[in-house]
């Protein structure tokens, strides 16, 4: 095939010139939805995208999109990410991917590629959670009927999630059906850090995602009663912290006997949370996680056995809050089988590993072929100002995603 | 011997008229040290002892006394406790030592006894803890060394504890060395609510205190490391949340496997605390309690053992912090047998337990003879509202103390 060059040093020029625009008086790196920083850069990246030529345009939840058309009869290919950062955050998640996919196009540009199909470099908007409590809003409302109009009477410090979608370009009362239907994309791409530990670790390069996996979570209210800790003896107890952390051990438990799924309490309330008082409550959030929703249904019933085994035995009562189930997303296997094709050429040890987090693609896969190319992050970290990713993994992941989009518009 | 007649009513009236002295805007019942309402029960309380004929007066610490004389060479017999609560606290913990006492020297002037030993109503001050961080003041400075000048230069709210002690009556230059010596109270006997559900389960109505349990206990600061619980795979985790949920369970196995011993973790600190994220730190609060110092020194040696490799295999580092131990406080074995026999007159089924709270006894136990007897507490509680115990029951357990009270001026 033709030779594409990334050019190095304009990846990380873009990166850093985006990073500039920071919410003031933040930790790290804060673009978030929908703060004049997070505005001013997109505009800057709306201006970047036309300095390519691409033709720009923003949908009616405000997703931003630089276009270059292709044949008329065939459907474009979508590669992209998102540009808002969680508070205190770094400079590589979501940027990557929507910045990458624009040094591609620019790469194919060079390398005198006129690809077959419509290419559209995507900027999703808001995929990290925000106070309105919407994660993935763009690429929600854009494919699916999930966007409740009811959401838009939402407020917070007083501005209207209706004037906020006003604010990035959007067009709110657009809202409330799917933007784009199924059948309307080629596929989609997304680059992305890895956000873990995985690759560094195993000092491979690039990744091949097998799939996002489904995740499993509740929040778990337990009562039993408070009492004074040295007068009430073990077998006259109601304790609903030891429950409690028998079912963090059964989570723990159950996830390692499962390979490659994982299992987490990462949020305990205890109730009075004093030293020297039994608890009387305690809530926990709870998590479990797989590719293979199967098999995440019968480790949370495990779960839940032991859960009421817990509490029953120590008269507690177990209430359940907020359960919700989201399935694992799986690339079809030409897709999945041809970014791995492409990966080798630049990492013969490229893994195919599943994200444990969720990402825009999560909804793109419900209208599109969708998959999603890995590169490491050192220290496995993120949503931190010391997220960081070598120059040099950059580049090779915007290679694979360019090479990847040369040849899904040969493929299909 | 003499036939003593209690008077339940007048100790109802009494109780009841100190629960009206409590800070006005607080929950329940709330007379804590050194607030007005504090000092308003106190005076009404020494008129009550003078009204009595009981010589009052205050020491250097401000300890309340009202005293009525014996033979000049004999040591006092002590009664007593304390009249302070918590924040929201009831009306019967320590309120019963200090009035049941005060009935009680009037059953035994009623009866016509004249004791042989001088007897001392006492009210000892702030046994509960305050932002001053001294519990069991009084009977701390009363009969130890402990207390430090420099506490005095403390402040809370503006007021330095040297005039918090001066408030109440006492002469907080005079401390800093112990009131009283060994040898000079011939016994101290304190009536209390058990805090607990012990006697209220198994429906029995009196307890000769065994001993008050030596208490271990320390903070545990566990570091791990905050990741993303999608993205991190169960073997590279550094989670010091599962890692603390094993020491929780360990503390409750070692306790379960130790009758007559409680251990407890109340307090527990997540950090970050998001429900998507590896706990990165966490720190608890855990303590073990029993009558047998050897038994609390080995379990905790098993628990540390626990903890330790529950947070190496997890790449988890642990630290302790304020680690304490105070000794357990067995009253003597002549005065133990002499309250056992009393309470069997009105309570066949006296059982013999240990108090799992502290009390101004375990100072009162370091310069004399010192013995507790526990009246049922309704449902456990103590320190709120709810707490509650039947005026029946109530006025039996003043019934033993006044008859332990001359069966020790008879007996020493």
């Amino acid at each position: 095939m033709t030779q594409l060059h990334i050019d190095a040093q304009r990846l990380w020029a873009d990166l850093m010139a985006l990073a500039e625009h920071t919410e003031p008086n933040t930790p790290g790196w804060t673009r978030r939805f929908p703060s004049v920083a997070y505005q001013q850069g997109r505009q800057w990246l709306r201006a970047q995208m036309e300095a390519e030529g691409l033709v720009t345009r923003l949908d009616a939840v405000g997703n931003l999109f630089g276009r270059r058309e292709g044949r008329a009869d065939l459907l474009p290919i979508h590669a992209g990410s998102h540009t808002d950062t969680v508070m205190g955050g770094g400079r590589f998640d979501g940027a990557l991917g929507t910045l990458g996919a624009l040094e591609a196009a620019r790469a194919i540009r060079e390398a005198g590629i006129q690809l077959r199909h419509p290419l559209v470099v995507a900027d999703y908007l808001s995929e990290e959670a925000t106070d309105y409590a919407i994660a993935c809003m763009g690429s929600l409302a854009m494919c699916t009927d999930h966007f409740k109009p009811a959401w838009l009477e939402r407020s917070v410090n007083g501005v209207t999630l209706r004037q906020a979608i006003i604010d990035m370009g959007g067009q709110p009362d657009r809202l409330g059906q799917p933007v784009v239907k199924p059948g309307a994309i080629a596929a989609s791409l997304e680059l992305h850090i890895e956000q873990g530990p995985v690759l560094e670790a195993r000092g491979v390069k690039l990744a091949a995602v097998s799939g996002i996996v489904g995740i499993q979570r509740a929040l778990f209210e337990l009562k039993g009663k408070a009492n004074h800790a040295g007068a009430t003896p073990m077998d006259l107890r109601k304790d609903a912290l030891t429950a409690a952390a028998r079912m963090i051990c059964a989570i723990e438990d159950i996830a390692r006997a499962h390979p490659g799924t994982v299992g987490t309490v990462g949020k305990v309330e205890v109730t009075p949370n004093q030293g020297n008082v039994i608890a009387g409550q305690v809530t926990i959030m709870a998590e479990m996680r797989s590719l293979d929703m199967a098999e995440v249904d019968g480790m949370w019933a495990e779960f839940r056995t032991l859960a009421d085994a817990a509490c029953a035995s120590r008269g507690v009562t177990l209430q359940t809050f907020n359960e919700t189930r989201m399935d694992a997303v799986i690339p079809p296997a030409w897709l999945h089988a041809l970014v791995l094709d492409v990966c080798r050429r630049h990492e013969p040890a490229t893994l195919a590993i599943p994200s444990g987090a969720g990402h825009d693609t999560n909804y793109l896969a419900l209208v599109a072929p969708a998959a999603m190319i890995f590169v490491p992050s050192i220290d496995g970290r993120s949503h931190a100002p010391e997220e960081y990713t070598e120059l040099a993994d950059l580049a090779r992941g915007v290679q694979a995603l360019a090479e990847a989009i040369v040849a899904v518009d040969q493929n299909c």
